[in-house]
């Protein structure tokens, strides 16, 4: 790691340090995996690097079609430099297929499609367990403006669209994610940029063929070895080089 | 009670009786008083004729100042004949201060005043106990349509303004309700009527002074007795004899 930086936040998956330069912080991926609003913990070996390359990965390609995010470039295996957002505290969920609460929620099974893709949000609260929000709730508590909505379900759309795109040429079926979203200002022109990481951490990640899941779903509900599914998508997506693959230790092609 | 009649529906607290026209139900108000989606279940002796009289009460205010809504006329104690309408299956809560579930959700502290009245959502459904939706699952759903939920948020607003008025004139603050909504047709022509019920049942009333909790949480928290609860509301909006205030059985003014 580089020389002793000023640690500026630390959260479950991710640290972020004092920047290199005026308005950007290093994002350092770690190897934590929570679930469960982190009741349950563990450490993967090679989570991070896999998700810090991955999330590189997503970021450019967004970068490629115009969508704004905050990825600026990879430093090492572990950081990555990005730009100092303002974060408007909700996790923006893009829903293709019903997974996880909302299948809870209004009793359907896994992997129905949905009539449409569906955004919702949770208000970012470890104490209150992220609890899912309506818009009205976002707008009167002041967390975003109904034009920041409008704007975010904009970039969400946009960002569901590229990644069913990336997946779906890899065999795999994108049931929903989740992105965070920043305020970055130019000069006095305030604007919305995607945030935080796209990753199996923030994805739920299904094989087209079989159905076996490769995110962190793998963790949640114990169902194998989570570092060989990352491993799988970062392989898939031509990250690996080949005679890797499978290994606990992934090495990356840079 | 008149005589037999077909039965169309029968909920938790009222029945629903072909009508004694085309296009008109008559809706009968039982004593059965439900909470925690019916895990909580008593017989409340005169809660069904006080709710009968207090929704008339409400719905010709409604009808009043231009809201349409369900509510023809009322026949005797139990009943009253109400337009049939298409009920869209969704519960319409506004709050202005925080209580129930937005207060667990959030982790505020009930009686806190919102920063501006909040419209929500819940998906009537008995299986799955009623569950908070947001805007983008009504629509995806097709539960309701955006022009519909515009035109809800504009129905339950007035409503708010209406019943916030005159409760603040019998010293009651009205800290949220709930409404349900159906459409109707004039010819080709749909519209959004206010249905349902409005009374104690469906609404959190609080007296201004006491803070004395004179709706249905008397019942689902053990207050105390709901009947006296609701007749002090009757009797505060002058549908009590006053000499018989306090009386088990209470008398309503015709």
């Amino acid at each position: 790691m580089a020389p002793r930086r000023k640690k500026i936040y630390e959260g479950k998956a991710k640290i972020l340090y004092e920047g290199t330069e005026p308005g950007t912080l290093i994002q350092y991926f770690k190897d934590d995996a929570t679930a469960f609003n982190a009741q349950k913990k563990a450490v993967i070996e090679g989570k991070g690097v896999l998700n810090n390359r991955l999330s590189e990965f997503f970021m450019n390609g967004l970068t490629n079609i115009g969508v704004p995010n905050h990825f600026i470039r990879r430093i090492n295996m572990r950081e990555q430099l990005i730009r100092q957002v303002e974060i408007i505290p909700l996790e923006v969920i893009v829903r293709n297929f019903a997974a996880g609460s909302i299948a809870k929620r209004l009793g359907m099974e896994e992997g129905t499609a949905l009539p449409r893709p569906i955004v919702e949000y949770s208000y970012k609260n470890d104490e209150l367990g992220d609890p899912f929000v309506s818009e009205e709730y976002v707008i009167a508590f002041g967390w975003a403006t109904q034009q920041d909505l409008d704007d975010i379900v904009s970039l969400a759309l946009r960002v569901n669209d590229f990644l069913s795109g990336v997946f779906f040429g890899v065999g795999i079926k994108l049931v929903d994610f989740k992105i965070e979203i920043g305020r970055v200002w130019d000069g006095d022109f305030m604007r919305l940029i995607v945030a935080d990481e796209i990753s199996p951490d923030s994805c739920r990640l299904w094989d087209v063929k079989s159905g076996q899941k490769l995110d962190k779903d793998v963790f949640r509900r114990d169902l194998g070895n989570l570092t060989d599914a990352y491993t799988e998508v970062a392989r898939r997506l031509g990250l690996m080089p080949a005679n890797t693959a499978g290994l606990t230790k992934p090495t990356l092609i840079n």
